[in-house]
């Protein structure tokens, strides 16, 4: 059985336009269906609004317990069930989650030796049973960016991690495709023209373009970690603009990661 | 089988070592249960820190369009996850929820003569089927007093109305009883006698008390409601403290309201 599980960003949830197009096009996906998403620029708002400063180490937002509140406001609340509530308007029974609910998604307070992230959680333990029981249910599920640790601590979880924990998951039992939805239209030849999206990458070519520099610094983790998702058995990666939905879908847009 | 509805509304939520000893009592509780829990004052400090004019109309809240952002991230958000989580450390597999997902409660916008309301929903529909099966998932339900309309509007919704609504819709297939919880230890034959609780009320002893004037003004849509409700099929109605709940489902605390 065939389960597309798409992650949209911030970029996709702060601008009503894309949202809206994002959202009529993923209502219409045929088959089960996953939504992750992430925060945008809402949970700083709020923070802002309210006061609490954003404490950042390194270049990372830092996750104290005043910023916990917010995300968990800001993600669990406004975002999810907005998100839910226009899906439903769309004829698409949404059902919106968190990791805490029915303990879907187990994590630990992240340990580091030289950083404190606070209240961020990395993903142990993915309870497929229930998610492969609320799909059968013929629910459309859709996560927020929150976990827990078992013990009572939500936890704030980076969506892209979620996305990719979900379909490893979720691919013994469905025919899994997983979307990276990014602020360009897929992986680029040439980093400034938007129009050189190579659409198919398997293994030998993602060496060849490291080699010749052609995919440097930042997409390389999230090459790194499609690849990973293939290995544990998802059927295939995307890579691509969430308002195309549809076209990443079937391969006429983006960047597909395949085996071989 | 059995099934429990327990509301507490916000006297709960904003006292620390309430909650506390609620959800150990609740987490206790054996078969199937549902926790529907109101708002607190929380969104009155959130609306207040982020200079959210409150609007009152005739003594009574109105939930205009930032007021509904307000209590979406706080009823949904804050509240509902953060006891998920904590009845998850307590052994007790919660799941959160809103009407909206999974379109469990569908609301329409309240129509009023001479007041506009905003935001606020009045039940139409509880889809009984979806909350049988997270049930039968072995799911406790934690429902949030957030609703939607079914096209897109999410609706704030009073916390009894839910419960009742829950309870009717679910009475046809468990043996249902449901807790009101109250600042109260019960409905007292004098109100300024908290020792003073009534053990046991129905219809003719009902009708005797408010003859006698022993039950009065505030009182009286509250158990007009929990007639109501066994009037649709629900087994027993029982008002009390929360922090009492075992003893409130043995009948050893509170008042339990019953056909004859």
């Amino acid at each position: 059985m065939q389960l597309s599980i798409v992650k949209i960003g911030g970029n996709v949830i702060d601008d009503e336009a894309k949202l809206e197009t994002f959202l009529a096009a993923f209502a219409a996906v045929p088959g089960k269906k996953i939504l992750v998403h992430g925060g945008g620029k809402l949970a700083t708002k709020v923070a802002e609004g309210l006061g609490v400063q954003q404490q950042m180490l390194d270049g990372r937002r830092i996750t104290d317990a005043e910023t916990l509140k917010i995300v968990t406001m800001v993600y669990a609340g406004t975002i999810n069930k907005n998100i839910v509530a226009r899906l439903q308007a769309k004829g698409c029974n949404a059902m919106g989650l968190t990791g805490a609910d029915g303990n879907a998604i187990l994590a630990h307070k992240r340990v580091h030796a030289t950083i404190d992230y606070g209240y961020v959680g990395d993903v142990d333990a993915v309870d497929a049973a229930l998610l492969t029981s609320l799909l059968m249910l013929d629910k459309t599920l859709v996560l927020a960016p929150i976990t827990h640790d078992g013990k009572g601590q939500l936890l704030n979880t980076n969506a892209d991690t979620i996305a990719q924990e979900v379909a490893r998951a979720l691919c013994r039992s469905f025919d899994t495709s997983l979307v990276y939805s990014f602020e360009k239209s897929g992986v680029l030849l040439d980093a400034d023209d938007d129009s050189s999206v190579i659409t198919r990458i398997d293994p030998a070519y993602y060496k060849q373009l490291k080699e010749q520099q052609v995919i440097f610094a930042g997409m390389i983790p999230k090459l790194d970690n499609a690849f990973a998702a293939l290995h544990s058995g998802v059927g295939k990666v995307i890579i691509g603009r969430a308002e195309r939905l549809s076209a990443l879908l079937t391969g006429q847009s983006g960047t597909t990661i395949v085996h071989a």
